[in-house]
């Protein structure tokens, strides 16, 4: 008897009941003020991922030997941006409440505020460790305050000052600047300042954040504002590693592919085999 | 002395106190529910249209010899719809309210909303001439009351049965299709009745809203649904010329080109043709 | 609980039990003399799927109706050609025993061949109905007898003279134009004697072969070997139509749809809509 | 022993000695005043050219029965128009002297003076087939006068009244076509008097061009400056074939294909596919 | 009141009279002799440039802070090189007659001639520093001496030897980097010497000519002559930095993007955020 | 007299009794089991060439100076793998007895296999000195022996234990890391210790192989399996001149360029200064 066409992430095929971790997918891009395309990151990033191998020679481990589940992209009411975090909320606290992990693959950075409310409310002590290129810390953007380049500021009216930790940041207002030098915990341009961060931070609930525009666009060409001086592939392996390996990651997400705007493949390649380092360090 | 940089759509560049007709943009897709990137529309437009001529050999007539202004792209509130709709709004009434004919370039369908309103409020027995492929008569999509695919939906909420005449219509749900045949004048597949509707409709304000992708995708790709079985250039263009210079068109616009979608430009160039036939058809 | 991610084209996710009709894909193209990518083929066309309707405004009738199953692609052995069309044999095979139709995504023509051995066992009357715009009926090419452009003359090896009934043919070697007019019933250039074949083979097993490069490039560009001169997607809707409705289609396949080659989707919209025909006209 | 690589439009492998036609290729668009690219058009076709066949069933004829040779594309000196059009007169003239018939492949429709220079002076009383979307028939461009733009009007300036014969045109400044009322025989939007015109010429020599944007773009996008309502493929392959099978062409060329605009590659192939139409019906 | 459209580089809107810099477009590629397109490169920059933000973290200063003007693109007679340039050297004239500095964007690098001559008129003891991939050293290019490959020579006619300072060049003829070592200052490969000639030009009137191909074509892919080994953009960022900020920059320029060869967007936004920084640093 | 079309990789036109190296294409990609596409780098990389100089000033060498002739690609027997693999040995073998060093430019990697097979035929003590992102190190893929993926696996058949040098992997099944740990001489992830092995080598006869997919994809897209985290192109350029300056190259092959997934050309030029830099290191 043939099965319905199932289609996973690499090796993330495990039954929900015995997934530490379970994926999904926010397909959403509405609020983008540049150029959209991120709603195909999950779906491209599932087709590509089997293009890559399942087994790390950086950490010796194979994806074979750990319990990942993907459950899918959610079906967003594209239109009303409420609704659509309500529902990224809603499928991140089932999972937590089952005792899982959730990691999500975006979609455009604001989905991570709809994951994080469902975060906060379990681990209400928790840091963000956030890699980007941009500090997203608008108050507003053009009167919409929920927008993407207001995603961090979102989640900083959540746990306030000292609890974002950024890395990578090298494009932004002035103001956003200014006001991260006095509420945040700013390491902008590089990542060199993670190993030290980490160590602060070990023992606490962590949830990562990873706008793949913190790498270069010359190995990340596909996103939608891509910002040159980024950090290169082996910098950010490296960074993720030591953050999933050391902390108690307790949800993350990966977001801001737009695969449409690389047509060679490689950006949605590298994404891939980000996300298998962050999970094979994760367990 | 040198002057700032003026870009519009070719030979639109009349002041805006001679100009009879008025063009403006309104970059929005965030509705969108498939591939959005309509928000490119209007700015590839103004690029593109310096390839073809102003003169038109199909009505013998030129751009040069007509007063049209194009006073630009709002700038829109991305991630807010019922925000994007007032400002297109206010951009149609000022229009309106100086005795000129306002014509949008789209961004996504939905647009057609913001502008219907303030032209239905002046114009309160217009009807609507629409050219597209899907039908867009949805009440709400995925929940969603302003949606794209509900947009000629909520103008029959403001003008009711009668007044909406459908042509070329070759996709939607079946629910749609239904409506359609109680509430709208519907003309699937084809625009062959153009020319008896426009006979029963000379001397009543008419809106004309054009969704292009009512055109083959063979020749217009450039668009985030296309839609096989759609009508070629050469009838579109005698229908679009046959309505605009028999009727009274009190406003128009024109929408979902995603310009990135077809790279070779030739969408794009369909559009700026297309406009030029409209514009020289009014006067 | 979390299901993990299933993906179908649009509305063939009944359960096997309940299914008349089971897809499968075939993502092989290694005999492609020109230009390779077909085996992308069926998985762009699930993705792209959900950009067309369910419902068919032509026939009046809607895919939620129907009883379609998605198996997925098959695994196959890329590099051993003969173990590749053995593959696809055994999965078609599975489906006949069940008592169910195979309706197969290419892929390259070739696949056809695997499909067909087990089709033409259980049905050894069967009679072909081939759209394409080449004949495919060499020899050999270069001294492969296993190539897309033999397989309909290994189907003739299979089922002989008179049975292979063909449409649209454009291209091909002289030979190939002479073994037609000796063995197969050939109609070049166009499908307008689609009707009066089907009226001779009514209440008799078919097998439909359709590839899509018998339609236009214009509209159908994503393809290896694109032939000017083809005919346009409302004669292939008909045509289709006609067969699949008036007939008793025992099998079929639809192939060399190779998406890279289009980056504008149409092409790939374009298989999904004349597959969403085909599926409705065989219930 | 090995020989250098030989790589010719398909088929076109004659010794000089042997060949009745010699092809070459003039890669130039410097003059372009839209968007430059045709300089790729003879070697994409070259390469391109392999995905066809060289037997036509529309004529049933074979390439391999005629005698036809590629000599490469010119070396052109790119910076200098006047140096240009010399070098591209001056491999006309050999090809003349020794009794055989040149066939152009552009570059931009300019080059077609530096080879009909050379055709006049051997066939003073020869007449223009002009196939074009654009009349070319302007005095000057921002000033120039040897651009694309004025390519017509350049020839006319050798030949005269009533020479040039142009079919298709569907763009240009109102004066063009009023220059063309007055000083060449014009036939606007179609090719359908071409037949009629071909009785008028029989026995007289006949230069053809071939501007390869009468296409409709649908069929036909890779070109700088695409226009929309053009002919069809068969529209053009018959009229060629009536042109090239009843008439003294004693030189001639095909120009304006831009391959990397069309990304699919049917442009190229729409291009060799009439190439070969043409040569065919030469002989 | 409505007004036409304006589209400058982003935060290029102060009016001439205030305006310390004034930009202008050169859309000039006719003597490109291998991959034309970067008459797109101006006018994709200003759209681009949107993408960016206005403040710049690595020199914390903001484009809202200095006075620069945009002033478009020149009309320029395409396909007669004298005149394009001369057209160039007039808009250059005008700027430096009003006491500004001209900033160029290009185009390909031949487009510098032009400025070139206006600039060393007024400031005879000129100085050029050059980044570059390719040393532009040549006499003539097949024949011609106006051509992108010559334009440092020309401009060595004008100021002789010892005056033209070359960074990043790593491709040429072997008679260029003969030429170079005895009549310019090269520096091949790199920009490590940047800080140490700048020393020694301080006070001295400078006319900076950057062509984007001496950045790796990993990040700046989008050029009709890719040369891999090229410097990293945070080098290329502090070269610039530190020319602009410390020397008397009497003018400068900035060429060769082709947008087309790179559809990610990535070159475009590169391109901008150096220029961005150039203005900055100038200031 | 004209001659026709010759189209070489730049500067390799050298008659073949006078060539020291003659190259050749293998146009193969039917194993390739994600993306294909690598069937079309040989002729990519010709047309390409000719946007590099053919002088190095790395090495201070120039291509006019050496004797290299192009011999074109091999038409294979696209669809059946043995029949490829044996005609690309025989070209070898030609190339071989008549005392010329082959240089192969693929197609996929395992055209190796075929030029291999010759090369050890004539050295059985030969060493393979080897570069790739990929340890091509299974025994079968899917069941298939004769796939890229076994490529090394399949040489290691032939020449046994410690003769294969790896360099650069960092991609493959935990078996193939063990497989390579145990018998290759194995080097992941960097170059770093290319001159030490190197150093081991002098004097004796060693075949090159190289998959341009050790390259870092941002320098490097156009390939079917990107992998990020590889080396830089200055690395590769240092590491191919060290070993073919310093050691008894009897044989080369450099593979898996699929230009179609780059559009920018970028990859296809880095491929051909690489070949470039190898030819002129040989010598």
């Amino acid at each position: 008897m043939l099965s319905k066409n199932v289609e996973t992430f690499i090796a993330c095929d495990c039954d929900y009941e015995q997934a530490k971790t379970v994926l999904f997918g926010a397909p959403f891009d509405s609020t983008t003020s540049f150029r959209p395309g991120t709603r195909f990151g999950s779906s491209a990033m599932r087709g590509e991922s089997f293009g890559i191998e399942t087994y790390s020679p950086y950490q010796d481990k194979d994806m074979e030997d750990i319990a990942v589940m993907d459950s899918g992209d959610i079906e967003l009411c594209i239109g009303d941006t409420e609704k659509v975090l309500a529902q990224i909320e809603e499928r991140t606290r089932i999972i937590l409440q089952d005792g899982k992990r959730p990691m999500m693959i975006g979609g455009e950075h604001l989905v991570t505020l709809g994951a994080f409310r469902a975060v906060a409310e379990k681990y209400p002590d928790v840091h963000i460790i956030h890699f980007d290129a941009h500090a997203d810390l608008r108050d507003d953007y053009l009167g919409v305050k929920l927008s993407h380049a207001c995603v961090l500021h979102r989640c900083w009216d959540i746990i306030g000052d000292g609890r974002i930790h950024q890395f990578g940041i090298r494009s932004g207002e002035r103001a956003e600047f200014q006001f991260a030098r006095q509420h945040t915990d700013i390491h902008p341009f590089s990542v060199e300042d993670v190993a030290s961060t980490v160590k602060t931070l070990v023992g606490k609930p962590v949830y990562l954040t990873l706008d793949l525009d913190v790498l270069d666009p010359s190995i990340f060409p596909g996103t939608g504002t891509p910002e040159a001086g980024g950090i290169s592939f082996d910098e950010l392996r490296r960074a993720v590693t030591c953050v999933c390996s050391c902390l108690n990651i307790v949800g993350c997400d990966v977001n801001e592919l737009s695969p449409h705007y690389d047509m060679s493949g490689v950006s949605t390649a590298v994404a891939c085999k980000i996300v298998r380092e962050i999970l094979l360090a994760m367990e």
